[in-house]
């Protein structure tokens, strides 16, 4: 995927240190060292604009930044991004485009905010847009699939294991029409990312697909966060035709779901879980 | 505290269904009904003017709406709201001032978002804001009083677990430092309400504080949701001195409660729980 063509930008590696450990009093009175999640603000600069201050547990903060840009339409493709540069002595990460936001003005004065944990997209744009998304229909996921995400998973969490208070998205590959049953019955973890915020590690994805020139039909999303409208609608303009949680589902998620004929499983723990929607590409 | 001079506004009372029963499969290919959480859009608009789209259970739309201007900052007192009107028929609120909203123009049209699941407020005054804040010494809580707290809080929770997918929040009274033992060892929940944002749950007892007359300084604010910066903040902002979480810690959220000298009480499930921060406040 990654022609010679594509301009990528340059780029800062600036993770940081990812949890601290504080002390706490336990219920017998006893101090207990206690891990908790980093979180620090980084406030998002675009050609010298300041646009917007994410806070985030700083793993992964050039896709972050991208994938925020990105699923915020800011920018329609990566090559319009020249640089990245991240500076945790000032808590700001510098973005410099090769031409100019476009629109700039009118996108960022007339926004509002959604809510369901929103990050500042205009809903009704969002749900226009979802109605113009086909999701292919060729990927396939079996449950063997599932549980070997669910696995693998496990084995990726690592903030989580010490310190809780973030959530966790990975980007897996499933196998496609053409592909074998032990295509379709693997799972392989492409990327994984936690975050303080689960719109922050889903962004962070977003952001890695496009510096990776990854495409969504074959891939599956999980995420430890729940089912909302916009996880939906995030997953779908990735262009990723399964979803996966351990969490619940809201009503607005399904139904969204169902309308752009999304695979959603929620409630996947141990060996169990719920197929809710697009049924058609899953297997037994 | 309801006295005479107080200018209510006048509300809808639009609290609508708050979880329906869709279809799922489960790993037997078993068809098993499942409850799942309302979520529905309501745009804000204040004097006719459009300012936010929540996405929300639709359990308290009217005091989600004035927690969330208060919240804001939008409004600095319940006297400036002269009514609250929600119509879900086209999924909006009317919200009607007595004198308009003070500098509106610049109040929405400069404003960033934060993302630990942030809802657009500025984070550079919200950090000015807390410098400027003083929780009140006098309130005690003790450990019976939490564990008491802790179980009037499962009795709350409805459709969490009905459906999951959602927060709860909890507004709750502490014996102060008149009260006897048995006043400290007492907890009573005034209010409870879940979202399927836990942003949403705050603001909606935010609203409902105002509308009931209540200080937050002999109080406990207790969430299911994770103790970021954002809601140790908020905590704050409403005055409240004490904070207890079933989940984690950031170490933004931290470093805040420190500096404010909010007491902090993390992962408190069964009879376990660890205590962060402001030990002065709490007796075993």
């Amino acid at each position: 995927m990654n022609t010679p063509s594509r301009r990528l930008p340059q780029l800062s590696q600036a993770s940081r240190a990812l949890t601290v450990t504080i002390p706490a009093e336990n219920e017998r009175g006893e101090s207990v060292p206690t891990a908790i999640a980093g979180e620090y603000p980084l406030t998002v600069y675009v050609d010298k604009r300041e646009i917007v201050t994410l806070m985030t547990l700083g793993a992964a903060p050039e896709a972050l930044t991208i994938g925020w840009l990105r699923n915020q339409r800011l920018v329609a493709s990566i090559d319009e991004i020249a640089s990245v540069q991240v500076d945790w002595e000032v808590d700001a990460v510098s973005v410099t485009t090769r031409d100019g936001l476009k629109d700039a003005d009118q996108r960022l004065g007339s926004r509002t905010v959604t809510t369901g944990c929103g990050q500042g997209t205009v809903f009704g744009d969002l749900m226009e847009e979802v109605d113009s998304i086909r999701l292919p229909d060729h990927a396939r996921f079996s449950e063997t699939g599932l549980y070997a995400l669910m696995d693998a998973v496990r084995r990726h969490e690592s903030i989580y294991k010490q310190a809780g208070a973030v959530h966790g998205c990975a980007l897996a590959r499933v196998g496609g029409e053409g592909g074998t049953a032990e295509d379709r019955d693997d799972c392989e973890i492409l990327m994984f990312f936690e975050d303080v915020g689960r719109h922050n590690a889903v962004d962070a994805i977003a952001g890695q697909m496009w510096l990776d020139g990854l495409d969504g039909g074959d891939k599956i999303f999980y995420t430890t966060g729940r089912l909302t409208s916009e996880m939906v609608i995030k997953t779908a303009q990735m262009g990723i035709p399964v979803l996966v949680s351990r969490s619940g589902l809201t009503q607005m998620g399904w139904e969204i779901a169902r309308r752009i004929g999304l695979t959603m499983i929620g409630r996947a723990q141990g060996k169990h879980y719920l197929l809710f929607t697009g049924q058609e590409r899953f297997t037994r």
